[in-house]
């Protein structure tokens, strides 16, 4: 376990980093665009390597340069710079940045979760009926696929108040720590670079992350879902019901 | 047809009450709040008349204080104040203000659609795969509405490239007029202050408002799509095939 000085040292470095990167995608917002490929890159602190490497129990940087790709594309608001730092698998550090809506949320594990600089914390919700979901619909297009997610959708509708599709997973991880959505799940996104961030500053501001089916939550399994701790056994339970 | 000079007036008003409207609902935004009711009015300008009356040929306006109220209550920044004028039934002068992004939609007939003053004009795409689709789950819980808007959804899935919703009709027009969305579709929302605003918004910017069957749109239907003109029928096609 790193100590407070260097996480703070950590905190700040993506924190800049994630500024620096968010003038080039405030910049590039509101032109015509056509994105072909999108990289994500992990890398070991002391490698800098760019491409996908497995992840270990090193202190390693998880960075999505651009989530919310598709918003990027169309100039949709939802867009940020996610960055992450796990120690022993764990994500300890967690910065993820709309510069198109100035909101830079931050968090460090012990030390709490923070938008703009003011602590945030999760919604204090604990009835599924007045909870606000959001999920996405996903990349994929094959049949199975998109009838089990609208199925699921459709069951978890009568049981909440309404859903939200913004496309961004980071952003919506920071919405769980912020109060303004009350419950998140998503499976079959892109890596681990969508949640390292987010999954810092969801348990800091005293929310929770965990995989749909209830158990741990595993930053590589492209599964994730996301609530306050009041809601959550019900909202696996329906998340179970509608799989 | 009022006059030019007229109209400008008309929009000068409208945008001074919604950004007065704005500073309240911004005040009110980071609060824990319990929203029971919600007013919206539609009132002829020679009598200021609060409660709904009917749609008449004569210059009405048409009011909706606060649009995506869901939004409001849980703090997710999706609002608007949505302020149209009717002239003839027809949308002639439309103020869409979202006072937490900070956004002033704006359009007078014949004159143009601005945000924050800038022009705005709705999407070229001309291909349905790669167009970003608005839309929303609706208030309405029951089997068969849930049905119905959830397999539709999932049959445009299979067409677009993706799906956002984000809780506010006005918004979602606004979305089309400045190019953000490239469809939108929604029935059985509120009534006409959803939509009396964003409609002359989305014309003055160059794209089309109307029903989803195709047919011209009626502001008192509770039925609404939008789109650029180029992917309009291929759109209606669609929406009819999945009725």
């Amino acid at each position: 376990m790193a100590g407070n000085d260097l996480l703070s040292d950590y905190l700040g470095a993506a924190v800049e980093a994630a500024q620096k990167a968010g003038e080039v995608i405030r910049k590039g917002f509101y032109q015509t665009k056509h994105v072909e490929h999108k990289g994500q890159f992990i890398g070991e602190e002391t490698t800098a390597a760019c491409g996908a490497s497995e992840l270990t129990d090193e202190p390693t940087w998880i960075v999505d340069p651009l989530d919310g790709t598709t918003n990027f594309v169309h100039g949709f608001p939802f867009v940020c710079i996610s960055i992450g730092l796990t120690i022993g698998k764990v994500p300890t550090v967690g910065v993820v940045y709309n510069p198109i809506m100035e909101e830079l949320f931050t968090g460090v594990q012990g030390k709490g979760a923070y938008l703009n600089g003011n602590p945030i914390k999760a919604s204090s919700q604990s009835e599924l009926v007045k909870c606000l979901l959001a999920t996405e619909a996903g990349t994929k297009r094959d049949k199975s696929t998109l009838d089990a997610s609208t199925n699921r959708i459709k069951s978890l509708l009568f049981k909440v108040r309404s859903v939200r599709m913004s496309g961004s997973c980071a952003l919506n991880l920071c919405g769980i720590a912020c109060g303004r959505l009350d419950l998140f799940y998503e499976t079959g996104f892109g890596g681990p670079w969508d949640v390292a961030g987010g999954a810092v500053i969801v348990k800091e501001a005293g929310g929770l992350v965990y995989d749909p089916s209830g158990k741990d939550f595993d930053i590589t399994s492209q599964r994730v879902a996301a609530s306050n701790p009041l809601v959550k056994d019900a909202f696996v339970e329906l998340l179970q019901q509608t799989e």
